[in-house]
């Protein structure tokens, strides 16, 4: 990692896929993306090289998008290829995941067949906490130890039903079927408000992105399932939605 | 099993803890409590002698005094030692568990220590499937799938959290703490009108509870955990209860 290591800068977090970097101005963090790939609770582990800068990019345009719907993302700017300037927010530690058709855990924790069309979109939440496993839980839970108010999980539902919508549209239009995907969210107190703001990334690291005449997956999952094909399955995701990416050959690690 | 067994009347289904058979009248149902112990979803199993005779005399007791409270319940009749006349439901596949404070599941699902007290009551719910290991859903599972409708959940939410505060008071009177449990509900349509209504048994086999003094386990931990003097904690709710109870060893099985 040549930038991601430099000792000019304080790493406040180093996750599975990215590692979290103080900003330069208060209020403001480095969103680093890794080529690391972790599945399983990270039980799995691979590196491959250029996924890190194909989110960086993809995650850009789409959270600029959903910006420009009124919704606040904590995206600021792109810094490089591999790194983004956002908003320093508090997590809510909380795992927003939209389905809607049945794959992944859902499959075999409710007895459901992969490619079910669920009978309607279903929002399921988890604990953010890799120790436990990400356990399922319900609003109840949410509410009785804290982790996010019922105002602040109101505004949740209602902007990540939103963006369900806008991203099943942005993916029908290049003949991508939206599967389920996960969302984060964190906090920012403003002049004594709490405001609600989307975080992380969206990328093809956290949604199943199915082709609508193939059904091949184009998505995390060629890892998982060690389908191969990864890289070349990011890129045509951006290809098609006509972001530029620099070429993947020549990017340092 | 002498009753249990008779050929003169029809089996409908054999659970784990009770056998269902038909009633004398239509939409009559007769519950048989058996003496077999399961736990961690029966790849534990015993059978306890008594242990029937008690959660038929102690569910009884419950049922009638949640009855009376205004909550509809199945209970209809005890009939003998181990048989009960009920209402015939439509059970609602979901088990509604109310914490009060941190025990079983709960504790290793996330990270809680057992007899840590709840920072308020949290109603879980879980999908009635062996097979699947009864996993934790949230309403939105519930809706989704058509498992219950939002007005029966507010019903059933309702119903829970009032029997919840009957018996914290009832057990505190009889110096026990009520630490959890476990409900189920059936429908039954009358007039066209969904009528929800209490099933199945509230009992020492589905409660947790621990004495207030001692913190003694007087509920199916002691089967679970391998404590011993099953019975006699069964018999102690009992009389405590002031339920007057045949001779446990005089009973046949
Ligand atoms: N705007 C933000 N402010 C603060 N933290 C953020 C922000 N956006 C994302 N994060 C956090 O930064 C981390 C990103 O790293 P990464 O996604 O690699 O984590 P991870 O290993 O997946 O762990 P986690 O399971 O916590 O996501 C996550 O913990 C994420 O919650
Ligand atoms: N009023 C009722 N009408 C119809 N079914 C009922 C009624 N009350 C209870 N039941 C059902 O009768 C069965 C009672 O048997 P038992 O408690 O032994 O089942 P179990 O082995 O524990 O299985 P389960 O996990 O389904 O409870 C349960 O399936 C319960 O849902
Ligand atoms: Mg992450
Ligand atoms: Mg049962």
């Amino acid at each position: 990692m040549t930038d991601a290591t430099s000792n000019t800068r304080t790493m406040l977090y180093e996750g599975k896929a990215k590692v979290i970097f103080e900003g330069p101005d208060d209020g403001t963090l480095i969103q680093y993306f890794k080529d690391d790939a972790t599945a399983f609770n990270a039980q799995k582990k691979d590196v491959i090289k250029g996924k890190g800068v194909l989110n960086n990019y993809i995650s850009e345009h789409i959270m600029q998008a959903v910006g420009a719907m009124g919704i606040p993302t904590h995206f600021l700017a792109r810094i490089n290829d591999r790194e983004q300037l956002i908003r320093q927010l508090e997590i809510v530690p909380i795992e927003v995941i939209v389905r809607n058709v049945a794959a992944g855990s859902i499959c075999s924790r409710l007895g459901l067949e992969e490619g079910e069309e669920l009978p309607q979109t279903l929002i399921e939440f988890c604990l953010k906490d890799d120790a436990l496993g990400d356990p399922v839980i319900a609003p109840e839970h949410i509410f009785t130890f804290g982790w996010a108010s019922p105002e602040e999980l109101e505004t949740i539902c209602e902007d990540t039903l939103r963006i369900n919508d806008f991203l099943t549209g942005l993916f029908h239009a290049i003949g991508v079927r939206l599967i389920d995907f996960k969302l984060e969210f964190g906090r920012i107190e403003i002049d004594g408000d709490i405001e609600i703001i989307l975080a992380d990334e969206i990328s093809p690291d956290n949604c199943r992105l199915w082709d609508i005449h193939t059904n091949e997956k184009m998505d995390k999952d060629r890892f998982r399932r060690d389908l191969g094909g990864l890289i070349e399955a990011y890129q045509e995701i951006a290809s098609r939605l006509n972001i530029r990416i620099p070429d993947i050959s020549k990017i340092e690690p």
